[in-house]
């Protein structure tokens, strides 16, 4: 093992189990076809953003601007992550497994970080535009979010390569990034407090949802970060292979949660608050 | 032949044909012209449900806005599940046909599948925003719809690992999802039903082809699925070799009929009710 790890570098999980025993075409084809849905469900969604603008009022469409920027981000770093995968691994008939290729490139999480340094400072501040602050002020909770949201993608960034060579320096950096989390949440929770105060019920009822779908899909990042560990580094290989799966399709469902679902309560909000302000998309006589 | 699916891992009917006798010249050229077709259908579809968006009154455009969602994610994973079809096999020129190529990724339908978990609910919820449910709640059916869709999806999805490794397996899930599949249909008569009463004739003329259309072109992925059986594992060449093409075949036919002729037909009728309701965008004068 200590020589494999020396081999392959700041080896990632995906790479160490590719180049050990490597996957069967079941966990090999569950992690394309995962991140395939990923990518697509982002460009689905972006047509959802640009169509549905005109549905809120005009002080309300920047956050489906921000929607619509996200989606187009993720979309292209999605399409690239996954084509990593698939251009990693190697169908080997002998073993019937799939292998890192020789002289592939290796795979690496990556370029999922460095999408979410655009994703996720638009998601933080998107709420802003949609909410109304009571207490808070917009431009210090924005800074705030900016300052945390970049930080926490950073120190994650650079913990992810670790995750096999130095569990002790992978942990550390994933700690450091979990305080600018804890930051964010509660951050967040108080956003979405101020909010609720003076919005239209059911306006309200949606607040309340983005608040849950925040806090467990924000949530699933760590998770995704800690899967080697969850399923044990050390066990044998089915876990192991099971572990990159999971991780993929944890990543998948954080994605489309945290941008997409997220995005769609924005907008059901704001057309809540839309209607209670005298802006009825449906009744307008010729809604171009 | 115990042997070869050793080889294969978790064989799909298709890898399995594809290494042992390989494809003819035209069997494997109909297959990659027919998935061409198809993600071509779905990109051509997209510019119509745009570009019509407006022929109906805001109310029911939430129909067109889903028909766009499905039209994306279905042209990029067909355009996967295409590429995937060239990318598994190579001419052979010693024994003339097209083969499984030694180092190449297998043909895995699951791209097709993970699509479906997009376009199944959306096609599901697209229709409840067309028709006035008179008697059930539209939140229960939406919620159910996603329920059981979802799970027809998920479960077909893993018994077609095993469509030739373990056919036990690949019966007990497709009997499950076919459970689901069942639950769908009677809400989705239920729905048409409802939805007819009190809509204009011409709108109940097309409420009643929708439900034609949806019975019969739902029911050819079942048949999709077990094409193999259907023209028997154990038979000659090429009777597999003509099962593989069926399947593309019918997969292509039910895609282009449950989603492109299903939502051209809702915006059909969603036209009709919108005249009815004073909503006539041929006869305003400077329609947008």
């Amino acid at each position: 093992m200590e020589a494999l790890i020396e081999m392959l570098g700041n080896a990632t999980f995906e790479n160490y189990v590719g180049a050990a025993e490597g996957y069967t075409e079941m966990a090999y084809q569950m992690s394309a076809h995962v991140l395939t849905l990923g990518y697509a469900v982002m460009l689905a969604a972006l047509l959802y953003f640009v169509l549905t603008i005109k549905t809120v009022a005009p002080k309300y469409r920047t956050s489906s601007v921000l929607s619509v920027v996200v989606m187009v981000s993720a979309f292209l770093l999605l399409f690239v992550q996954s084509n990593n995968w698939t251009g990693s691994m190697i169908y080997d008939a002998e073993s019937a497994r799939y292998m890192l290729g020789d002289g592939n490139d290796l795979f690496n999480n990556g370029y999922r970080y460095l999408n979410w340094l655009i994703d996720v400072p638009m998601l933080l501040f998107q709420i802003l535009f949609v909410v109304t602050l009571t207490k808070s002020d917009f431009s210090s909770i924005r800074n705030q979010f900016w300052f945390s949201g970049t930080g926490m993608i950073v120190t994650g960034y650079i913990g992810q390569y670790y995750e096999v060579t130095s569990p002790t320096l992978f942990f550390v950096w994933g700690f450091i990034s979990t305080l600018f989390f804890v930051h964010i949440l509660i951050l967040m929770k108080r956003v979405i407090s101020e909010g609720k105060e003076g919005a239209p019920p059911k306006a309200q009822k949606y607040l309340g949802y983005i608040w849950t779908l925040f806090f467990f899909s924000w949530m699933l990042y760590p998770g995704a970060y800690l899967m080697p560990y969850l399923f044990s580094l050390s066990a044998e290989p089915a876990m192991s292979e099971m572990a990159v799966v999971a991780r993929h399709i944890t990543y998948t469902v954080a994605d489309v949660s945290s941008k997409v679902i997220y995005g769609i309560f924005l907008t059901l909000a704001a057309q809540e608050m839309s209607k209670a302000e005298g802006y009825d998309y449906e009744s307008m006589e010729n809604a171009l």
